[in-house]
């Protein structure tokens, strides 16, 4: 999934004409989001790790080289230069985990332009792809601080690829696992599993199944009751936990995934805490987002845990950002775009961010990387001449700072809905850079 | 990225339940969508091949077994019988490119229960996304019939299979071609490029960013005009073109990006066409999916091709389907579902469409495989005891079919507003299965 032909066809054409014209000099491309998507307060920074992976790795394969060269649209001598091309710039980032705002730059490649290019359309793939899931993610963590949450979402993810770095996004952003085997072995993610309606129904009886089940699995088990008919499953699953109990076995709790979740789960509860099961606890699935989690808490509602799947993974209300990747600046010289509606702020670019005396987060600053403080910048340097600045955090570390950061966050921008814009200032310098690369730029 | 460990969890909690309880008999598992999204009002099958090409290839790497024996969940004789686990079953399926209607089943799985079961979360993972991509592009296809299209999404898609499978799945319903570099070599889909806003900025002039491009590419070449001001760059186009024209170098179109697409490719059109330059193609995009270019060939624009990216990638505006992969037979009794909303009907079955007499659909009948007759029905056995039935056709076949079976839909399934539903009717023989199987099924 790092091929460097994972690319649109236009790097590659523009490619051979910085060929062609020797235009090698160094670029300056920046990553933000343009605009907040309208049901957001807040961003998170995620994929940085992907992207630092690609570029350690990328290459032209001999068989893609030759597929290249087969088709008829560059020239040899380009394809050729393309066998020894790797990424040997410098990358800064905001580090995972961090909350940021429109027109923030999250990342910026530093490299000779032909690398610059080549990579955009990847790093825009992947950065936008887990910046949304982590966003939404950390929305469900604030409507639940307390409830155990499990990313579910891989089989309506939009394909292998999304549903890994989906479940890596949600548990970067606060998730406590996911139901996703191979993302638990790439990244230790603690993985949550119960049973399917598949499974009770393979059986003659929906008892012989959550016995069987138990027996297989007696601790920790998670029953799924909703096939038939969910109060009966669990006034006929009070009897059968007694006497597994008696051998030893303990039922740990049952899933509910369909229906009126606040009302089975209300049933359910008195049922199991009548018939003298309260430890078993209540887990709901099915359709939820944020918004439905958090008016299920408010309702005060006996659920323990929550599976959150299809909405989160494809970030349902809002499928996509409006960001970019743009380049900067060219051969020492500042650039940027004019074009109606999509203008942005030239040159490299640093984040300086403000707080409260609380320690809450108290409005940005975007200004010029000159006129920034040598240190405190919200991007860091995490790559130089292609090579990471020393190992990357794990996944569990850049976890604890995305929590950390979120606990940071204004009152305003913590709530699900549509807050006023945090403060973000352009500051003078950037202003006057900008006006100065309008006058300088030649349009004929 | 056919990892046997793309699955969820629970597929793996219960395969250990079958291993210790013997449950190997045959089982039969069928993938539909439960409910239309509000803005379709036909689904296209796409996925297939994929499918296939998973199921031929799965199982264990000796790295993921030593993984899951380490986890501590299963027990080592279960991990070691997943050494030997292969898919041994049959597929019958729609063929890639058939429009169908909610409750129809496009793929059905007929395997020991083990086997069928792992695979849910792929098969899934699969379908429900090139479904969608199909669909939504179909939708594209219907507003512009006569005009290029070329799927532009790599970049928004969420992640790279998304991307990769967008472009295929978006060529099969009647695009032109991708611009996504990988899919173009994978599965021989047309490459469509031009360049970026940044290979402008990298220029000191916009007219020598153009020259350098077309001397470079000298024919079919694409030029960006939006970068700065778009009839500005198209007046001053035309003397370049024309001093090109006399070294033999054609500019074969312009690309608008941003603005109002149809005011400026009205102006860029007269500016082209009074410069003697009618031949000059206008290709736009930005935003766009099956609304604006419907709403902007009514107005008769003078665009001659569309780049749709995000919105279709990402099927915007339903990124998800209500599908699954559902049960309906374990050895040899036909089972069902019935949590609230969501019963299906049970058993092996099969769809027979209706024609008209100009050869429109005329509506479906859902029925049981045993009352539908031999031939005919839509679903058609493709993989047998683990291995496909011949050759997979062509993605270029398939996109044949597809465009013939997209002429057969009815006026109203045409619209791109919401239609009545389309006619499936479920047929006695079914109905008579599920009554049996809701009294034969026990819950305590």
């Amino acid at each position: 999934m790092n091929s460097a032909l994972l690319t649109d066809l236009y790097q590659l054409t523009m490619l051979q004409v910085y060929f062609d014209r020797g235009m090698n000099r160094t670029a300056v491309f920046e990553f933000f989001v343009r605009k907040m998507p309208e049901h957001r307060n807040f961003l998170v920074a995620a994929g940085l790790e992907q992207v630092l992976d690609f570029l350690e790795a990328l290459h032209f394969t001999g068989e893609e080289l030759e597929w290249l060269a087969g088709s008829g649209r560059f020239s040899r001598d380009f394809v050729g230069s393309l066998a020894d091309l790797r990424f040997t710039g410098d990358v800064a980032a905001m580090p995972e985990g961090t909350p940021f705002f429109p027109d923030e730059p999250i990342l910026r490649v530093v490299a000779p332009l032909p690398q610059a290019q080549l990579v955009e359309t990847r790093i825009i793939n992947l950065l936008q792809f887990e910046v949304m899931v982590a966003s939404k993610a950390a929305r469900v963590r604030l409507a639940a601080p307390d409830k155990l949450l499990v990313d579910f979402g891989l089989r309506r993810a939009h394909g292998a690829e999304a549903g890994l770095l989906s479940a890596r996004a949600s548990y970067l952003a606060g998730f406590d696992g996911t139901s996703n085997v191979q993302a638990g072995m790439l990244w230790d993610i603690p993985l949550f599993g119960t049973m399917a309606h598949s499974f009770i129904q393979a059986h003659d009886s929906e008892m012989q199944a959550f016995e069987d089940f138990a027996r297989s699995h007696p601790k920790a088990n998670t029953l799924l009751i909703d096939t038939y008919d969910t109060e009966g499953a669990a006034r006929r699953l009070v009897p059968l936990a007694q006497r597994l109990a008696g051998e030893g076995i303990d039922i740990g709790a049952v899933r509910i995934d369909s229906g009126d979740l606040s009302a089975h789960a209300r049933s359910v509860r008195r049922i199991l805490d009548e018939g003298g099961l309260p430890a078993v606890k209540i887990f709901a699935s099915g359709n939820l987002d944020e918004y439905r989690v958090r008016d299920l808490v408010a309702g005060g509602v006996p659920i323990d845990g929550f599976g959150v799947g299809t909405r989160m993974n494809t970030s349902a209300d809002a499928p996509y950002l409006d960001c970019a990747y743009k380049l900067q600046e060219y051969a020492g010289l500042p650039r940027r775009k004019r074009s109606e509606g999509k203008a942005t702020w030239p040159g490299r670019k640093q984040v300086i961010r403000n707080y409260d005396e609380a320690g809450r987060m108290a409005g940005d600053l975007l200004t010029t990387l000159d006129a920034a403080p040598a240190a405190g910048g919200l991007l860091q340097e995490v790559m130089r001449n292609g090579r990471r600045l020393g190992a990357p955090p794990s996944l569990q570390d850049a976890r604890r700072h995305a929590q950390a950061e979120l606990e940071r966050l204004p009152a305003a921008q913590r709530a699900l809905s549509a807050a006023p814009d945090y403060a973000v200032a352009v500051d003078q310098p950037l202003r006057i850079l900008a006006r100065e690369v309008d006058t300088r730029t030649a349009v004929d």
